[in-house]
This record gives structure tokens, C-alpha cells and sequence, in this order.
């Protein structure tokens, strides 16, 4: 089986395009094929202001009314994926901007208006990966926002680390995947006052325990949770990493 | 040679949802390879006033400063095609959406600044034909918007028409092509006062009489310019509709 290297960067790394640079450099140099996925939550709560709405979120999540899923899908389909596709093939790689309505590659559901009404935001249902696999064959690398839509023509808010987690395992039928999910933080650290305290490698049973403790919290548990997911269901690797710790190799590693 | 049939839609037909859905039927019907290319002028002029910006426009080409070029990539890269793509793949059409950054497909230089400085605008350089022929071959149907980007990173925001007659005229090499351009007439007419005056076949020779004479005029121009170059390079029919004649073949047809 080939290999595969799916990475998820962040809203906080696209502000800083120093910063995203040394990561899509570090993206390009990783041989094999390889996909990218990103947010840009900060990007699309900029330009709802700069339209005179203010953007509602509840523990983290956005509520995706009509004009906000306008500006999501201007933002995170439009403005940030097309400059990361044009800045990564102006430094040679063949990549093409992808979101889950493209070919019908990510089909989701329409999440249910209770207990929380988050209006127009999809739970993934299915992933195509023939689909994505054709592309890969033809040496393309896919850059995916995380617009989906329900395969009637409605377009859908998705969660950006669920989009990765489940394109990565989507993939593992017919490769070996590693998924790196990049966040604000060095790696998931045994004393949060403590940046020297990072774990290298994190299984189930440890992030159970850290997280019973109160070590976890907020909007880490999420991508753990996903993290996770991903090892259960077949991907190789997951990789919890700031720009920093993933080109340094001093990240942390989930297990089983 | 296979057929193909590319089919340029406009900013006025994607105001009206109930016509552009029409279209988008005829499209899906339409047997073999295609490809659609879209503008979204309206949009981008209504996004650029919500954000407290006045567009401005010389004789009907947007001037492009940065602001403004963050709008057009969100509105035509973004909102646009994204809802074009998912509408067609819900009508069972296996599309993806594309800009001229993706796989490097369409390089451009920036206009330069004299004598108008239309800030960062594209003329098309190259059009990498065998890179759109891959995907055509995995049965995929291409929906471009126009933008594109100087294959340095830098995103242009170039015409939709004269990306349509590009994207036409690259295949040529390995396709009959059909190019249709949507406008807001039915066709070109000898007498502008007399609908019933349209022109079902219009020669070279015939387009330059009728210009002297000055039935034709204004954004019509350009469009017809962009038409007789395609018909010189190679491409099989052109034809200029409006949704009504285009879907009732009453339209002009270009020929040299």
C-alpha cells in the first residue's frame, strides 16, 4: 500500500503567513502523495463583521444561518483556498482546490435543529475516496476547505478536523495514512502551565486519564476525539502539532 | 476527436435562479465532454456595497485592487462555483469546480498599468490543455470561475469570456468544440430595435459591415472579438444566445 500524508491547518496558522509558508514548504517537501485541509474561521468572522453581522458561535462552533453560510463559503471555499492552491503550485506542487461538493466527495447531513439549532451545518454521511484516489493517481494533490453539501444542492458548514479525520479515513482501504491535525498548541502537554511537559506518544487509556483529571479541556477534546476516531478506523499516525513541533518532529503521537 | 462542448455563463443569468437552473438541465443533457465557465459581476458589486465599497468599473471591466480582488475570489472562486458544483452534481453530473491557479491550468500576466491601471487583472499567458483533458478523461466536468494566477502565487481576476475562448481554443488539439456564450440578448441582431432582426449565421465579413454601420456597440464588442478568435484558432461553433435561444437553438452562430 502507498503511503499517504493528510495534513489540517488552522485559522490561527493562516494569520500568519510567515508562518503558513514554512508549513506549505515543509507540506511540498514531504514526498509521496499527500492532501491538505483547512479552515479559516478567523478569516470568515473578519469579513462578517466587515458586513455588518456578527458572527454567533457556541462552544467554538459557528451558527451557519443563510448569510452566514454566504460567508463561510466565500471565505473558506473562495479566498483561503484559492491563494494556499496558487501558492502551493507556484512552489511546484500540482494541487487543486477541492470542498465536499466537488465530484460528490463528501456527502453529509444536515445536522438535526435539536437540542441546538446550528442552521446550515453538515454531519459527514460518506466520503468518496475512489474519487479522491483517481486524483491522487494523476499526481494531484488535493486541497480541501471544509464546505460539503447533502448531495441535493445545499451547501454545508463542516467542521474542518472532522473533514480531515474522515477524508484520512476514508483513504486507509488502500493506503497507509498519516494524518497530522495542527492546532495553536506545541502537543497535548501533561501540565497545561507547562510547555516542557509535552507527551510525546498518547494512547486511548492515558487521554482517558489526563482528561478525567481536568489536564483536557475545551476545544482540544473535540480534535482528540477525532484524533482517535481516525487510529480506531485504520489511519497509521495522528499527529497533534503546531507548525513548529510538526516541522521539528517533537509533536505528540497518538496510539492505541 | 471526441466533441466538447464549453458553455460561458454569465452574471445576469445567475441572478435569476429559476433561468440559470434551466441552463444548468440543458447542460447536464448535453451528451459528452463539457465544461462550463461562469462570471459573477453582480454578486461581486453587491458583496463589494455590503462591505462599504463602491466598485468601479471602466467601460464595464472591474478595476482590481487588492480589496477588491479578495471580493471577486470569494463571490465568483467561492460562493459562485461552489453552488454551481453542488447544483450539478445533485443533477447527477460529476463536477468540479476549477480556477486558472488550480493545477496551474491557466497562467496570466498582470495587465500592465498603462494607460489604465486596472490593478490585479490577468491576460492570459497559457492555458495547460492536456491538465483539463486529464480530468476530462476521468469523466469529470470542469466548472471554471475566472480567476486565475501569475503561476507566482499572485491570483488575477481575469474576463470570464475570454477565459471561456482560452479554455475552448487549448482543446482544440484534441477536440471538435462547441463554444457558446451567454449574454443578455438572444443572439446578435441587424436592427437593435427589432428582436425579430437576429442573425442565425454571422460571418467575419458581415461582423465588420455591422460594426461600420453601428448596429453593434458597447460589451457586445468584445464578446463577438473574443468569438471570431476562437473561430480563427480552431474552434468547430460559436454561438451567442441568451438561455431562451440557446436551449431553442434559435441563436447566432459564428462562422468565418
Amino acid at each position: 500500500m502507498s503511503s499517504l500524508f493528510v495534513l489540517k491547518i488552522g485559522g490561527e496558522l493562516l494569520q500568519s503567513p510567515e508562518k503558513c509558508d514554512q508549513v506549505l514548504q515543509y507540506f511540498v517537501a514531504h514526498q509521496g502523495p499527500k492532501i491538505l485541509v483547512h479552515g479559516g474561521g478567523r478569516d470568515a468572522s473578519s469579513l462578517s463583521e466587515k458586513m455588518g453581522m456578527q458572527p454567533h458561535l457556541i462552544d467554538g462552533r459557528r451558527v451557519t444561518d443563510a448569510a452566514q453560510l454566504d460567508v463561510v463559503t466565500m471565505v473558506y471555499a473562495g479566498k483561503v483556498n484559492t491563494q494556499l492552491v496558487a501558492r502551493l503550485n507556484a512552489l511546484g506542487q500540482k494541487a487543486l482546490g477541492i470542498n465536499g461538493s466537488d465530484l460528490g466527495i463528501i456527502t453529509c447531513d444536515k445536522r438535526p435543529a435539536t437540542p441546538i439549532d446550528y442552521g446550515f451545518v453538515g454531519d459527514i454521511k460518506a466520503v468518496n475516496g475512489s474519487a479522491i484516489t483517481e486524483l491522487l493517481e494523476l499526481g494531484i494533490t488535493p486541497v480541501f476547505s471544509a464546505i460539503t453539501s447533502d448531495g441535493q444542492g445545499q451547501l454545508l458548514n463542516t467542521n474542518a478536523d472532522t473533514v480531515a479525520t474522515a477524508v484520512a479515513t476514508a483513504l486507509t482501504l488502500d493506503h497507509t495514512v498519516k494524518l497530522a491535525l495542527l492546532m495553536g498548541i506545541p502537543g497535548i502537554l501533561r501540565d497545561l502551565e507547562d510547555s516542557e511537559s509535552l507527551i510525546k506518544e498518547l494512547d486511548h487509556a492515558s487521554y482517558e486519564e489526563l482528561k478525567a483529571s481536568g489536564a483536557l479541556s475545551g476545544g482540544i477534546l473535540p480534535k482528540l476525539h477525532n484524533g482517535f476516531q481516525a487510529i480506531n478506523n485504520g489511519v497509521s499516525e495522528v499527529i497533534i502539532a503546531n507548525e513548529e513541533t510538526l516541522i521539528n518532529h517533537q509533536n505528540t503521537l497518538l496510539c492505541r
